[in-house]
């Protein structure tokens, strides 16, 4: 691990430091784990921090944060800082290349030179991969296949032929890409007869996917994610979808078929979206909601899905079902009650009427 | 790409051509991607379409859809039409055959003439694969696996020893069929020691399995797809349970043990059933529902799935919970309100009683 | 498949036998598939079972269950005694060794005498593999992976560079270990810049771990899962999440990141828990549950889960939400009558008092 001092951490992360810029560290931690001579970072910008407990001998902190330590770099955006400090702390190595000579590479696969193919990895005929380009072992590169400049198959990828992917994307392992949508057509005895998958799949540059996602190929066109969208791990992403650019998708969200999602949104963690719904731009859909309909921008919640302010009032109350429930029998037996008492009451008036009317006349 | 006509198109189809049977068309496209020179196809039967942006030469629409476009091939199903213009325009490569010389093949498995073994797959001792059966690059095959005629298995998957496949089933990419069901017991100090899971896994004819799933074997007995019935993406299959035929098992279904599944069943995106549920036949389960009682045929939704028709009542009020809470407060007040008025009239009539009684007397 | 007598299971099981010792039994089934020579084991303390349907020879039964049949081992806990009897009756055959030729292992991975390295495996430099280690084919091992004595990886299974794998831990198919976490920071334009992932995941003794799982490695620190934790398939696990020993974390579970999960806590299948939530020893959370904040030990269920208490009153009410709106309204129907008849009593009562009043004058 480097060692760097304050005085030049400071510098790369324009902050400001309350301490001694001489002081050397040599290694970054999360704040709990830091021993002394290592550089520790704070990220929660709220969260109160206690000085006893803390071993590291600098860190790194929101502007905000209340902190009562020696040798402290202050920043306005600990997470902005933590990727300067990891790129320092731990420097990229060198990228592999090389064809290993137990990949199997077509003849009819264009490979630029420099790009790397591990052990056990198979490109197939008409794929082409450009300058850059990482196959890890165990991955498959179908016919066909475009891998763009710099983009990264880790081991056991899998992506069927056809498939388009950009430059610079990170797929992780055992992800694959460019499988057959599910479609199919229940004939008149209930058999289940396949509909042909012939379309493709193509991802945009700078797009990241994480482990055992699944993405199918279009029946027709093309499922498609745009540019700079970031996938987590288990998600499924059905035929002839689409996405936009910038996109968060995290780990285990459903998206059916023929879904379209605009540029900029957020889907959390196990999120189903209903096949042919169409999101806006800028969406924010809550864990575990269920969309069934098409929404414009904005921030929901729920199963179906509705405003995130609607929500977070409603779903609390379904724990109160029972008490509300209660409530309303409690005011049905009084309002019997009150009923009873009126009508005797009302009798009784009617009475005094007819007496009063008889005593009036 | 391949050219038709339009009248062999139509014969093709059986429909019923508005336009030139002469015109030829290069490619089958979605509506919204077509160009001059191709033919569209038209899959929402209600939508309304409008003939000014479309490109496309000709169309192939279903008979009732609202539509005027010259060179219009009505068809009753436009779901089947689909299957027959996507064989004609994308016709099926010939099948691969032979064993790469990358592959490692076991002496003591018998693999029949035919068959396609890729680079990197693996097939164990005692595991037989009948004519045209398809193993992609980097699939494993168990010992004593046995894969029917015709069956494929796409790159990486993982049949653990004993798996039974019938015919003609299309397995995708890394799924994994015949992993360990997940048993164990805890023992008084609450150290769980696992059960030995010593079953198999069988697949009917006619299954499709989508990519990343995983089916596990039996503790003892088996783990049965019956036929037809196919399995989306990321599906979750536990030990012990049995599919009936011709079910659909949506993407990220999870299934847990010793369930029991009629035929015919559809189980929608995310549906999770709890362990040793019993579902009849035709049973359909709405998206993300949870299901965890026996139930017959008919449709249900919901956490816990109740009957559809109830379901689409009740749960978009849990979004009115927080109005309903405030018309049982402002009841409760309007009541409390009248009972003290109601109090005074009672005791303003007993007085009256008394005044009246006592002018009686 | 070995023969038995019953004197012999009953010895070894520490059960009481009603039947004949000398009886010799050839198979062990499950009740419906058992056939006559064969013997069955009655998992379901509590069903009644229809002893006339029975075709086994014997049957290995829970001392509670009522049942009149010749020939039944009674037991004090028939899952304990069916490891015992899936041991006897299907013994583990001997453990693969060796490194095939058609693996790749680094010149400077350190492998132990009487490991097993199948076929298309990988292992890259610096990786350790301790005695007993098995690595099926087509998996991965990366650079500074450590794999504890006894470990297996069943063939696919991918381990990113400088994973922690303990002792007697099976990891199934196709499972990933160590992949990036989801960690990205919105730049002023939106655009998503990566924060490296620089941690690890570190897996404790006799962890087993299901098919298509992920578990992504920390941003910093360790991602980790303490001894004798148990993982089902298609489970996400993402950065810096910890869980403690002896944990159940069913299928299809999500963890967000920084989540801390302590020790003996059973997730049923399809939970979700939301980032940085943190969950004490023995919490048990029900199926499909949304963990959204710190739970302490005990059972909870639902979205938001809530005590299992509560939530088994309120979630069926959902099915009732239509009724309870139809008497809110049907209340606030009698109460407005009322109140109107009131409101007529009321003035009747008023008049009265005046006419009254003036008699009374």
């Amino acid at each position: 691990m480097p060692t760097y001092s304050l005085g030049l951490i400071r510098d790369l992360l324009g902050g400001e430091l309350d301490g001694n810029p001489e002081l050397q560290v040599t290694g970054l931690k999360r704040l709990e784990d830091a021993r002394e001579g290592e550089l520790a970072i704070c990220l929660k910008p709220r969260a109160g921090v206690d000085g006893q407990r803390i071993a590291a001998t600098a860190l790194v902190a929101p502007s905000g944060l209340p902190l009562d330590y020696p040798n402290v770099i202050r920043v306005e955006n600990s997470r902005t800082a933590l990727i300067a400090l990891l790129d320092l702390f731990y420097p990229e190595n060198g990228r592999p290349s090389g064809i290993d000579r137990r990949a199997y590479v077509s003849d009819r696969a264009q490979v630029a030179a420099g790009a790397f193919i591990g052990p056990g990895a198979v490109v197939e005929a008409g794929a082409i991969l450009e300058a850059g380009v990482q196959v890890h072992a165990n991955a498959y590169v179908g016919e066909e296949v475009v891998l763009g400049e710099g983009s990264i198959l880790f081991p056991g990828v899998v992506l069927y032929k056809g498939t388009k992917v950009g430059r610079r994307v990170r797929i992780h392992s055992n992800t694959v890409i460019g499988s057959d949508g599910f479609g199919y057509v229940a004939d008149e005895a209930g058999v289940l007869r396949k509909i042909p998958q012939k379309g493709g799949v193509e991802i945009g540059n700078e797009v990241e996917i994480g482990a055992n996602c699944a993405i199918d190929r279009a029946t027709l066109g093309v499922t498609r994610v745009a540019d700079g969208t970031k996938i987590d791990n288990l998600v499924q992403i059905a035929h002839n979808v689409e996405i936009g650019r910038g996109c968060c998708i995290v780990a285990q969200v459903g998206i059916s078929g023929s879904v379209t999602i605009g540029d900029y949104c957020v889907l959390a963690g196990q999120v189903g979206v209903s096949d042919h719904v169409s999101l806006g731009d800028k969406v924010v859909i809550g864990a575990k909601s269920g969309v069934m309909r098409d929404l414009e921008s904005g921030e929901y919640i729920g199963y179906p899905a509705i405003s995130a302010r609607e929500a977070r009032h409603a779903y609390p109350l379904i724990a109160r079902l029972p008490e509300l429930r209660k409530e309303i029998r409690s005011l049905e037996k009084r309002l019997a009650e009150l009923e009873a008492r009126v009508g005797t009451v009302h009798s009784a008036v009617e009475d005094l009427d007819s007496v009063d009317g008889g005593s009036a006349e």
